[in-house]
């Protein structure tokens, strides 16, 4: 990827024309992407779908690396054409993450109630089987028996599956609507217009910093951004911090996860900028990356459990194993912040 | 402690009169704690009832260590009597537990549902307040609003806390009078004039093995259980094994429980055979031994949360926050292999 920009740039005036080349490139792959995604047709199911969901996720990435791009090297480009852009890009990508993300989430949960209620109680069920698939699928292989304590245990895994599924799939399947509608939207094709002007014509400005300087200050708010983080205690296994007010309010364990989500954007923005500058270096802190991607995840996972266990009229045996289930994801979200602080100090090491 | 058999015994014959040294030392300290225990009356409040607890916990203490002895060096005693006396103090030191335990579970229960829901939620409440006392700290303290998500989770949890202390109050009760019966019964006076017998005049048999021998024994039953351990797993952090087939049976993780278990009671073991052996000698695996001591009370904790929620008819968020205080107290349980696997390594080290 990217032969055009190998280069260092000699001199100050070089910076625009490495950012523009960039810019056009991804550009250009968010264009071929979407034409991909009008031409599987954005279909839900089949070959057709999986298509779709690749082009999809080419196009997010795409989208992320120009908006990445615009608010790094900000000075070298025209500031009002590119301040405009970027809240729109934001929106698409968040958009069309949505219905993968919902799949994610289900799929995630499914798995730990697998893993804690057994090989028979909640097996993974192709996304779209009822919650009468899951108490048949019971009565099949599972050993039934309502009135024993362990029957209590293993129903309420299998109602709670169900539950998640009928909530995450219903959101999953409106998240595809609303991606469709918007890919059909004027908002959409005004978006669409500004990146295909950046595939041929990269509106900048007289360069007024150079690139390095550019990037080494995306790595500074990164550095001081993980600095700020609790890594002593993060680095401590079993701390029990991510569980911390798990029990008191939908706010409080948000608000602990935000300087990581922070982190999360912040490296994935170095990391662009790292592209810009040099498309072969070997990509940097990628094990940080995927912990505190496992973070986001786990902790949205942990919410959607908690979210079920607020459904009205729900029975007891549903509800407790929510409970285990939440807070087996949070404990997975401390898993990850451990996760990332050692990949993080290893990094360190090997980079002085 | 234990000042008569500080000598390493010259010959085989010595062995016995050191084992009898050391178990009329425990005899003399178990008869001491009994009269302590009947003057401070058995008493349930009060200053008194401190006194008849810590009684109590020494009459256990010197019980561990006669029914230890007995086992350890079981060839240089009299094999019938000994036979005999241990199920005896078995019987005896659990018994005399059971009211502890109750408390001390109660109590890390609540430690733990506080430090779920934060400072107002479920406050240390102290033993014997009703749940009505709950409810109404909750109204004093606490945002109440049951129509919010929020309100809910820690209505959830003060509601879990009341439920807990019902149950683990009545069981503790009714341990208490247990306890009293159980020492006024023949079958307590049968034991302790076995142990006073103990006090003046051990029944020894022709020494058949050395002192060394029996404790080395000892030891090496202790390390062939560590050996068996999952050590390897227990030593990578968030290995997320206590809580497999968390929502299944009752069944499931006492199973995976019950080698740590049996390795707390060899450790212990091993720990009264070193005494016997040399009091002066410092004590080992102490760290190892806390470890398993809270991986015990872990697991009876979260036991006790997965009980109280199968109580009928609670409201879902009662059985949400006693999940989340299950899956809480299991994580409390893998940290505790954790915490064993360093410790164990560390001695390894020390003591090659």
């Amino acid at each position: 990827m990217a032969q055009q920009h190998l280069e260092t740039p000699g001199a100050e005036g070089c910076a625009g024309d490495v950012v523009a080349a960039y810019l056009r490139e991804q550009a250009t792959e968010f264009l071929r992407s979407l034409r991909q995604h009008r031409e599987s047709g954005g279909a839900a199911s089949g070959t057709a779908a999986e298509e779709t969901a690749e082009a999809a996720r080419a196009l997010r990435r795409s989208a992320r690396r120009v908006s990445g791009t615009l608010h790094t090297f900000r000075p070298l480009l025209d500031p009002d054409w590119s301040d405009a852009l970027r809240p729109e890009l934001a929106w698409l990508s968040g958009m069309l993450a949505q219905e993968h993300e919902y799949a994610a989430r289900l799929e995630r949960l499914l798995a730990a109630l697998h893993r804690l209620s057994g090989p028979y109680a909640v097996p993974l069920q192709p996304v779209g089987s009822s919650s009468a698939g899951a108490e048949r699928v019971g009565t099949a292989h599972a050993p039934r028996n309502e009135k024993s304590a362990s029957g209590q245990l293993t129903v309420g895994a299998a109602k709670a599956g169900a539950l998640l599924e009928r909530q995450l799939t219903l959101a999953r399947t409106r998240a595809h609507s609303t991606a469709l509608q918007a890919l059909g939207s004027s908002r959409f094709h005004a978006v669409a217009d500004s990146v295909a002007l950046l595939a041929s014509d990269v509106p900048l400005r007289p360069a007024t910093a150079d690139l390095k300087t550019l990037a080494t200050a995306a790595q500074t708010r990164l550095t001081e951004a993980v600095t700020a983080l609790p890594l002593h205690q993060a680095g401590h296994p079993y701390n029990a911090e991510a569980l911390v007010q798990g029990l008191t309010a939908d706010t409080a364990p948000p608000s602990q996860d935000a300087p990581w989500h922070h982190v999360r954007l912040l490296l994935r923005l170095h990391r662009y900028a790292q592209e810009v500058v040099d498309a072969d270096a070997p990509e940097a802190d990628a094990e940080a990356a995927a912990a505190l991607d496992r973070h986001r995840d786990a902790a949205e996972a942990a919410a959607a459990a908690a979210h079920a266990a607020r459904t009205p009229r729900i029975a007891p045996a549903t509800a407790y194993a929510l409970g285990v289930l939440h807070a087996d994801q949070r404990h997975e979200v401390e898993a990850a912040r451990f996760a990332f602080q050692r990949a993080w100090l290893k990094e360190a090491v090997r980079t002085p």
